[in-house]
């Protein structure tokens, strides 16, 4: 398995750019005296839902087997993106399970973490296909890994069309496995009996809102350029909520927490806490994709300026700059041969705008909401401190 | 709503070709003094079926345009779908669920009729974009849809692509609504609870077929002129058998039967009907395709020879012609430019290599197959003859 660090998701649901490893921290840094058992908790569950991950893809190999063996590449084609990854929302929903008294290494929040780490998978390789992504975590994306079967082979037809056709398959195929075992976790005994039913209303609620965050993305590169700039900021921020802050943090914990049984109330303070760090989350996302350090990222610098993308931050620049400069950053804006040079005049624009320090001023104002509201969360202090973790990572990480 | 005789389906799984109306019948045709309401009770599950999926519908809308009203048209391109077609899985469903003792006019059915209408119509979305179909059903594709949306209201960036990836992601949030749908019935106070498990079995097995099986496909268009034709024989029945025969009529049945708490002896019983039956449909389905009459079948002559599709029929002639005669077949097949001669030639080949006799024996001995199974079916009269009834037209239409 790669390492998160040197295999960093881009672009996709979820993640606008860079893809930071929220998950590290060791117990050393714990305040106060907590036990020192955090780590070894969420190691405990990272392990159980590789191999939660592993088995049912063998199972899935031998359902695919018996169908016919040439149909086993969706089978691995899935694999190559579920082995590896930060498990960002399986942690999540695990201590969204715990925060809610659910018992430690129980099934259904592992099984549950496995659905949402497929369907992160399934988005992704949609993604690809949308964004026509050459690449994914330093490997072929998965239309790329089709075409390429083909054009080994020597098939007939075209080998590109082949691969994006099979793709959008695969993605299907992994859709569909992600439901099946959010299904799984919500029929397993350790789910709370009252959770069930909420616990799938979150599920279907996520989904939805990905779905059509991401058809608002798609919508913005399009219409973007001619919006107003106060209603391309508004329609930024639209997106960014829940194409990425509702889906990579909000649902995951909610999910966990319903499932164990948790209430409205409860659920609502999940909310509290979930929504503002999602949205810092992702306008932190937003600035490293600008302005991040290449050497840390492990993507080449200004990445998001030549894929053009229209996030809040670039929203609020050509909102907040001369006619003169706006014009030049809607024409740099997805040139995909910007250079050094270019990229560093773009982002002197963006920072003599106040854009960055704009953005900067509301990550820092997300980010306090959710502490504060992380402080009132009805829960235990190891729940605590492990969000508190998670939190901390999410806002003011550097990759 | 258009009729399913002026708008057939074209091509997508379950489909290589042309699209029967297989529920037609009246009750003058009952023999041996039936009571006469089967079309009655028919036709209040299509009643139901089209209200649930309108209230689905509209509470969908309501959730997009709370994310915002730009949203709104995911729904509207679904709804494009779910708003016509036979609803033959539907039906197969119901009367899967009635020939268990399921009570009639139960909710359940209707739901998880419904479920399977969504996954059809998510079927066909992505379908079109991998064929780059152009219309369905008479009215332009979603794909089509989208890009004329794009085109009419002169956004930025390419409208084809555009057009494909909404498409695909509404193909996507189509096949959640599916599930979402699919959990509704089996959660249904009406759903025995002993058939839950074994109803999620089947509707998880049902979507592993059809995407391996599209994707096996797939396959057989870029690999199947290297077959031997032994081989490419046998390859076009399993693709018939997991594409086809099992998706579009044995896994409906089963799953009715199931929900209602059918056992596994039952289930077994209903498959012995149903498998052989879905295989005479899809060869029926060839044959048309190749031999329909345009005024009948709606679809130009011999339309998926233009296509270029390696059905069974296809695959026998090549196997039982001369070489020269199977250089020709290969080399016409998928020419999109076939005109009236050429077709009338190669029909007169596929004829003469006795392949279209050969599959119509193999349609008769699949059909007395399933008649055979339908006599011994442990169920009361009224379900064997609406079973009858479906199984008649499934492999005797001409369109």
């Amino acid at each position: 398995m790669p390492s998160p660090h040197a295999t960093p998701d881009q672009g996709g649901p979820g993640s606008a750019g860079t893809s930071p490893d929220i998950t590290t921290g060791t117990d050393a840094d714990v305040p106060g005296g907590i036990p020192a058992g955090i780590t070894a908790e969420q190691d405990a569950f990272r392990s159980a839902l590789t191999t939660t991950i592993e088995t049912f893809l063998q199972e899935q190999l031998a359902v695919l087997g018996a169908i016919s063996d040439e149909s086993v590449p969706l089978i691995s084609s899935i694999a190559t993106l579920t082995s590896g990854g930060k498990r960002m929302r399986a942690l999540l929903c695990y201590w969204g399970w715990r925060a809610a008294s659910g018992t430690p290494g129980a099934p259904a929040p592992v099984i549950a973490g496995t659905a949402l780490e497929f369907f992160q998978a399934a988005a992704l390789i949609h993604d690809d296909v949308i964004d026509r992504s050459d690449t994914r975590r330093g490997r072929p994306s998965v239309h790329r890994q089709f075409s390429a079967r083909h054009a080994d082979a020597g098939w007939h037809l075209d080998a590109e069309r082949f691969g994006v056709s099979a793709a959008i398959l695969a993605g299907d195929l992994c859709l569909a496995f992600s439901e099946e075992l959010f299904d799984a976790s919500s029929s397993d005994a350790s789910c709370a009996r009252a959770g069930r039913t909420s616990a799938r209303a979150i599920f279907n609620r996520m989904r939805t809102e990905v779905m059509a965050g991401q058809y608002l993305d798609l919508l913005e590169e399009a219409v973007g350029p001619d919006q107003t700039p106060a209603l391309a900021e508004e329609r930024a921020l639209n997106i960014l909520r829940f194409k990425s802050a509702k889906y990579s943090i909000e649902r995951p914990l909610m999910l966990g927490g319903a499932l164990a049984g948790a209430d409205r109330a409860l659920l609502d303070a999940y909310s509290a806490f979930a929504l503002p760090l999602g949205e810092a989350f992702q306008l932190r996302d937003d600035v490293l994709g600008v302005f991040g350090d290449p050497e840390v990222t492990g993507k080449p610098a200004g990445d998001d300026l030549r894929e053009g993308k229209r996030t809040f931050l670039i929203a609020r620049a050509l909102r907040s700059s001369s006619k003169d400069s706006s014009t030049r950053i809607n024409a740099m804006l997805g040139d995909t041969d910007l250079d050094a040079e270019a990229i560093a005049s773009l982002r002197a624009t963006i920072v003599a705008s106040g854009a960055l320090s704009h953005t900067e001023a509301l990550i820092d104002r997300k980010s306090a909401e959710a502490f504060d509201a992380l402080t009132r969360l009805p829960t235990d202090a190891i729940s605590r401190e492990a969000l508190r973790r998670l939190a901390e990572a999410a806002v003011t990480r550097t990759a």
